[in-house]
């Protein structure tokens, strides 16, 4: 067994790379370098193996006329995952897959960027799992995460960032951004912390007390 | 002044193209072909001239060194609009530009795609015009709407139909979906209704009685 295979609890977040919009070579190229688990969503695999990734599990419900006994006997070792409940998306199972194995973080590309159905419900499912894994999600644009009820990271002067409520958000307080928050309230839907940026170059600390805040890193 | 100046009320609605990632030629051909009242929002003017698109208002707070007096000599009788104003997007502008105009209807597009915290805000701003404007999105996997307390269309069987809640949403209750709601909750971050289906050629029919529910039909 290569030490591809080695999970690195606490250490390297695996990668999921699910089935939407594909993202550009040199982000999927820094998230592959230290060699994280990887995890394909579905058909996804075909677009992945083009590109010569080292996959450990391609998971999903193949319902649409789709071969995954092909790449059991193409691709070994890869693991099969067949995962046919209808009630969760298949990045959820894939979630629930990680958890069990006892994985504490993880990245995942080509989630949003298509249908806005998957862009919406993927983001959205991020609050599920609060407790349980700690998820990124990258596209060309954007980096995408849950916020924990206190939040501290540097960053340099004018980064854009935005503060997105799955829901209602109270009880938030931020330093070190351009429009500050204090004790206040956002909403999806009626007020949300859209393109906010640093003020400064150092450590921006965002606090909430109640609700599901995503923070949204952006590229132009 | 041409008919295509004339402000059509309650017949042909507005179109509003964002700043975020262009569609494909046929839709943006099919949101053209009744001559609508078109509106571009700020920088993206340089994408919809290439186009050969006739334009009606340029809008923006023109902020990145961009020369918007060049389109007003160029492209006559555009309209320019300067909405420097910081606490709403640009869309979220165009919009309360169209209400104050008498405008009771606009399709979007180039509204998702790019950037996540775009998509998402622009998504949830759907929410708070709810009673002053009939707002639809449009991209190439896409259409998002706002749903009225009670729906009804016709769509055919296994269209793809995904329900997102802005937030929480109350009593839904649905008819010819193929996972059916019975005075049934949806939230955002918890349970959300992505990628249901119609059962059969027919009326689909929503109902709900509180808060703000999004309607997704997608397209592969």
């Amino acid at each position: 067994m290569s030490s591809h295979h080695i999970v690195r609890d606490d250490q390297e977040p695996a990668l999921i790379i699910a089935n939407g919009l594909e993202c550009n070579n040199e982000l999927l190229g820094q998230l592959l370098e230290w060699s994280p688990y990887v995890i394909v969503l579905d058909s996804a695999i075909e677009r992945v193996i083009e590109l010569g990734i080292k996959v450990d599990v391609l998971l999903g419900d193949f319902d649409r006329d789709f071969d995954a006994q092909f790449y059991k006997e193409n691709h070994f070792p890869i693991e099969i995952v067949h995962t046919p409940d209808q009630n969760k998306t298949d990045l959820q199972k894939a979630f629930d897959f990680l958890i069990e194995k006892g994985h504490k973080a993880v990245n995942v590309v080509w989630a949003t960027g298509k249908r806005a159905d998957h862009t919406l419900n993927n983001l959205s499912t991020l609050a599920s799992y609060r407790n349980d894994l700690k998820i990124v999600l990258f596209d060309d644009h954007s980096k995408v995460f849950l916020l924990s009820n206190s939040f501290k990271k540097w960053y340099p002067k004018d980064a854009i960032i935005s503060l997105i409520p799955l829901g209602k958000v109270e009880g938030i307080t931020t330093e070190n951004l351009f429009y500050p928050l204090q004790n206040g309230s956002l909403e999806l839907g009626y007020r949300t912390g859209s393109s906010n940026h640093v003020s400064e170059d150092g450590i921006v600390t965002i606090t909430h007390e109640k609700g599901n805040l995503l923070l949204i890193e952006s590229f132009e």
